[in-house]
């Protein structure tokens, strides 16, 4: 009988200045990796020492979360930006983040892609070979946490990196094994228990599970959870529970 | 017979997005080390990583070049922080810088502080101790680059650095070994014929000469000129031509 | 029998993009001066416009809130500016906020400066006089929202300004009719019956009001208060309701 | 026999901080319209106190130039934003600069869009109304400078503005009357005197003259001259010589 382990990451970090965003402290008590800002789309130095040394006493695994320079926009936006730039952007964000992590006693074993970013590179070829080149020119030793199927997994194996793929704790997925689009109904699992039963299915299968009820085969290092919304903590908490109540072990795929 | 090396440094990689600060180019071609600014005073991703490449085609050592916060003051103003703050706001910029250095394929070898962070840090130790921390914490095998004789040095050494120390080319020194504040008439030596024969002078003494003649003995590691003042290219390149055609060599402190 | 009206007045739309502040909803049903940030240190356009709009509902006057431009810093660091720029960046933040209001159907009245603006203008003539000139210049119309017996008080006359004097409903008064510091103990008031007594009985009486128990005559024709702290809700509605118990109307000094 | 009158305008006051941008004082004593940036894409309170001041003292009109959220890409991007926001932060920068310009002794009389906000709001005509609407909201009395036969006139008649047609002094025309794109070439038109002639015939004929020789007749009320690119202030000066030389009036349109 083999030993299942998963992987819970979250981002975390998301403040910037005087403002605070999620529950930082709570979230660190359950996640396994915290993917923390670096001060493009959110974070600053004092908020990612802070969390950096906060995740190293509770052995939280981090990572490099960069995102669009646009804190205004909260990495939100699809700014125009060629690859060469994002390749840059991407990779001072990784460098910020590895000085701070050590700074704080602390090291960054991977790096995941945020909010436009992120979605961009999970479609986008061209987008995600940007970020896996940076990473790998930055320190090829980093690994890339991609979004399950998407174009991130292909562009971080290219690049000669690590991958580990992520499921997400209460999104739904299309038989595509994209994600159901936030406008369409469904696209979000409220519940905390459905959301909970679903992860240890398909941790368990090695599978996505569509809205038809199709089983995706797919790796499945880690599972997403969020830190802000209203419920996050404790669906968080819940995926968590249902999870070890399964006998599956909960670490980090890279700890620091 | 010993042979004499000095390096020639110069602030670069000044500008911001649409805007150019200084000849790069010319002074590229002219200086050792290049001490690049890493986007808090100045400087972005896209001007980082072109003028580490350009520094490394040229064979010319690359330090970080932190600064406050202050991109409308260009690192001039000393805004309000507490020593920790300073530290781990350098700490990012030289984990950013090094990131992009190794995207250009070049290596950041040392740090020197900017503008009001590098005045203030002259004379206030407790800021002094502050950028060598966040220095050595980030890496201790990068050396500091330090204003000969001021509170840079002893705080680099205690931090477990290896410091080195720096004159400038066109400024004129006290008796205490300061230099002499802007505000007063012979503080700037606008003469580049004047102020080789004075490098000449220092470099083969191991000495600073101060305005009423006297020689306060000191390591002088590297000479720093500026790229962005009328003439500055011109002096910058007779400084050059001087010290070589006293057989003294020009190279890097820390070779990338 | 007169009839006696003190204005409440409240610092409000300090989010920034995906960033919130204090609780402004409840608190401008409360208040009847908002004083909005305009962009240096939190607010953007769309919280300005926003907030606007809402006081416009509810019959809440609005106040310029200009502050140094420092987003990271929240305006509360001294940045080094002379008074020239104090004038120019306040006079910029003024004109703004003028122009979202004219968008929001709504109508800037009067201007108070924030954070270490408002706390270096009412200790320092020099800055004091930089932040009346800029109103003064942009809209002789506007009136300044100055701390009782501040130096802002006189600054603002001088720039033939009308000036209203504010009382803090938490704050605790020595006899120079300074704040205490926050450093000292009793320089908060928390009991929200306390604060609501005591603003009673100084708006009442026209005179602040010691920790030696001394009156000192002034205009009060605002009371400040907080929303942003914990308890500042209950403690703004306890003293608006202590005041309408007295028979006191609460109502702007500059309606829009 | 009729006085035909043109205006000259140009972008100005683009530096940032310690940064500057073409040749600005060269140019204010060509043009009789400055167009200034508002603090978005270039521009702060300092350059555009001193840039209205500047122009005040040379009878020079000035606009507000207002731009993208982008100080990085120069407002060169076009950064995802709704047509609220868009009408939100372009009426913040108007009233940034009408505030400056009152304070610096002179009036803001119209209004340009920059960059990627300029050249969107000329094609599409939701943005263009954005842009109208918001100019119309903050002061109904200010003109719109809109790009000839562009959709910028259609919302600026729409919202009840006075709106001003330009063209530009060394761009070429396809027969739609749209500019022929950079990429192609023959877009820019580098020969001063060709120029020079060119706005003659436009300006005397009221048409815009296509590459194919075409004549599209047009109200044309001001010439565009660029101050930042190589040669700028030569063909501005030239451009003005020969216009002058043919009996017309340079004048703003909208004086202040």
């Amino acid at each position: 009988m083999t030993q299942v382990t998963v992987d819970l990451n979250s981002d975390m970090g998301e403040g910037f200045g005087p403002w605070t965003m999620g529950d930082d402290d709570a979230i660190l008590d359950i996640v396994s990796s915290a993917n923390v800002a670096c001060g493009f789309h959110g974070g600053d130095p004092e908020i990612m020492a802070h969390t950096f040394a906060e995740a190293r006493k509770r052995g939280v695994a981090i990572g490099a979360h960069p995102g669009y320079p646009d804190l205004w926009g909260f990495g939100r936006r699809v700014i125009p930006h060629s690859a060469g730039e994002i390749e840059r952007f991407t990779a001072y964000q990784i460098g910020a983040a590895q000085a701070l992590a050590a700074y704080a006693g602390h090291r960054i074993t991977y790096v995941k892609a945020h909010g436009a970013l992120g979605n961009l590179s999970s479609a986008d070829p061209e987008v995600a070979r940007a970020v896996a080149r940076a990473v790998a020119a930055v320190d090829p030793s980093l690994e890339l946490l991609a979004i399950a199927r998407s174009e991130q997994v292909a562009a971080g194996e290219a690049a000669g990196l690590t991958v580990r793929s992520e499921i997400f704790a209460d999104r739904a997925y299309l038989e595509t094994g994209l994600l159901v689009p936030r406008s369409e109904p469904g696209a979000v699992i409220h519940d905390a228990d459905q959301a909970a039963a679903r992860m240890v299915r398909m941790v368990t299968d090695g599978a996505l599970e569509t809205v038809a009820g199709t089983r995706l085969p797919c790796a499945i290092e880690s599972i997403c959870v969020h830190s802000d919304t209203p419920g996050a903590v404790a669906l968080a908490a819940r995926v968590r529970a249902a999870l070890e109540a399964e006998g599956i072990t909960i670490a980090p795929f890279a700890p620091g």
